[in-house]
């Protein structure tokens, strides 16, 4: 558990996650390297080495079993401890995120959503009521809150974030456009670029045919 | 240009768009292979067999000329002509979409928005008054959209993809989390999971100390 687990594999580990607990839902409690590297559209032993990264489960001739690598991989992903967040910018995305995500089974437990629109300050946005963002100081001295999501217009986000890190802040959700550049540089930032996929749909539509 | 390009390439080329958009726009005209590479945090020879992929336009000594190289993404990822697309579901996420992503420079145009909501047929989202999806077979046989988002509940999610698919609609972003499964094997779905960085974060945020 220990050992460093590389970049490439952090970001496939979701997946699996997501395989299996599909897997299990659909009650099978054992898999091959195989047959998950054929739903999965990876190789067998891409598999195999990805899963003997973090001690893996399989056994020659048996496979995997399903509960016992989704388990492990939960713990991994660090979904057995939740952090606790506060989401900064609560537009539409932001409403759409604490509406969508159940961030509980992602790792996290929202515990604040702020704003600096007078039109959003005491709306009511999930279990929230957003609060303005003038009070994060106060908030996070006394909340301690480990990870932010940001969804903010771009211009705005660089600044807060490094006020976020100032106030204790070690994990960051970025959805808005800003290159988001801290003073601590392993503090891990997650950006996510909508319109990533997007282009690669149009580019995969152009090449189809 | 037909050469056939890796999905891997594919997946790659929004970012390499993103940042030369990006030093273009801070005034930079040409950049070594070496230089992108500290940027965008891949190893130089990695930037070089991406980009030869497609042609390349690296000069030994002097680097890439970001225009052209732009240019040459954008036409890749088809860019510069529009697929046209519907939006499906317009709940909170779907008008998420709608407000936040500029379609036209991902390389699709918005021609209509549909949901099966009383509370939303009628509203105005964008530029667009919301349709009932009643109207959906009559307007495709109109407008021949190629494209479909689909903001929808995960249950219903892949019934309205075939149906779709029927409709002659040849790609799909998917923000829902129920798994297409369309007739044609070879349209292209791109899924969005958000909840996978989420996942990816909170490992890293749990291995970074």
């Amino acid at each position: 558990m220990e050992k460093k687990i590389s970049s490439a594999v952090i970001n496939r580990l979701p997946r699996y996650y997501r395989y299996l607990g599909d897997l299990l839902a659909d009650g099978v409690t054992k898999i091959s390297s195989q047959e998950l590297s054929q739903r999965m559209n990876l190789t067998a032993s891409q598999i195999r080495q990805d899963l003997n990264c973090f001690g893996g489960f399989g056994q020659q001739g048996y496979g995997y079993r399903v509960q016992s690598l989704l388990d492990e991989i939960a713990a991994i992903l660090g979904l057995d401890r939740l952090h606790s967040a506060v989401l900064i910018g609560c537009g539409k995305m932001g409403a759409a995120l604490v509406n969508r995500i159940t961030f509980e089974k992602r790792g996290f437990k929202l515990i604040g959503i702020f704003d600096n629109s007078p039109d959003v300050i005491g709306t009511t946005v999930g279990d929230f009521v957003v609060k303005d963002i003038a009070e994060i100081d106060e908030f996070c001295a006394k909340e301690n809150p480990v990870a932010a999501f940001l969804a903010l217009p771009r211009e705005v986000a660089p600044d807060v974030a490094r006020k976020l890190e100032k106030l204790g802040v070690k994990g960051f959700w970025n959805f808005s456009a800003g290159y988001i550049n801290l003073e601590d540089k392993n503090i891990p930032v997650e950006n996510v670029h909508l319109g990533d996929s997007l282009m690669s749909l149009s580019c995969r539509m152009n090449t189809a045919k």
